[in-house]
């Protein structure tokens, strides 16, 4: 496998990347939900946590029953456990990303795990 | 711990997201370098995957001597070994998102991991 992949994101209303880009450590997808739109179903996850980052827009997450306003610049993690539901706003649309993880899969963070070359 | 933690991101230069939202399965930065910077070192990983998203403005990565104009909508998987460094563009700033993850961490995928609920 080549030591890099580059794909480009347009305005599709979903991108998933794990196959463009051959991940490995995650699945990233990129997403644009009209107005007053939402995901049409609550969902968990067995094993994977989820952090969102809210690209342009507003809109709200439901998780575990609680509302969550989002607007862009916000980034959220979610438990696997976690029931939650996206919404768009009312009268915004909403793009964000959503990055999978495994729950306790990172062992070396950024300070541990690069290796400065000069 | 909580169901969910949620940050918001201002325009600081970098936004280590880790800490912030109790991250378990990636380290998250969000980044932005004025027009002709660049950042100042070259480095690799020892295990972690690399991806990065630009979210605006327009420059390069030079990975392993071979430079890719990155822009926004562009999305890099970059592997543990590669030698990589960021550059801005010469009359551009760019805002990027950089996520690491453990190479070959994540087990199941959207489709298997999933638990929806109604």
């Amino acid at each position: 496998m080549a030591n890099y992949q580059k794909t480009t994101v347009g305005d599709s209303p979903r991108t998933e990347l794990h196959e463009k880009l051959g991940l490995t450590g995650a699945e990233i997808s990129v997403n644009t939900m009209p107005a007053g739109s939402c995901v049409p179903f609550v969902h968990s996850h067995k094993q994977n946590e989820e952090i969102y980052g809210i690209l342009s827009g507003s809109g709200k997450a439901v998780i575990d029953g609680e509302e969550v306003p989002l607007q862009k610049g916000d980034w959220l993690r979610v438990s696997p456990a976690a029931k939650r539901q996206f919404f768009a706003g009312k009268d915004t649309p909403i793009s964000y990303i959503c990055i999978q993880t495994k729950e306790h899969s990172l062992g070396g963070f950024t300070a541990d795990d690069a290796v400065i070359e000069k």
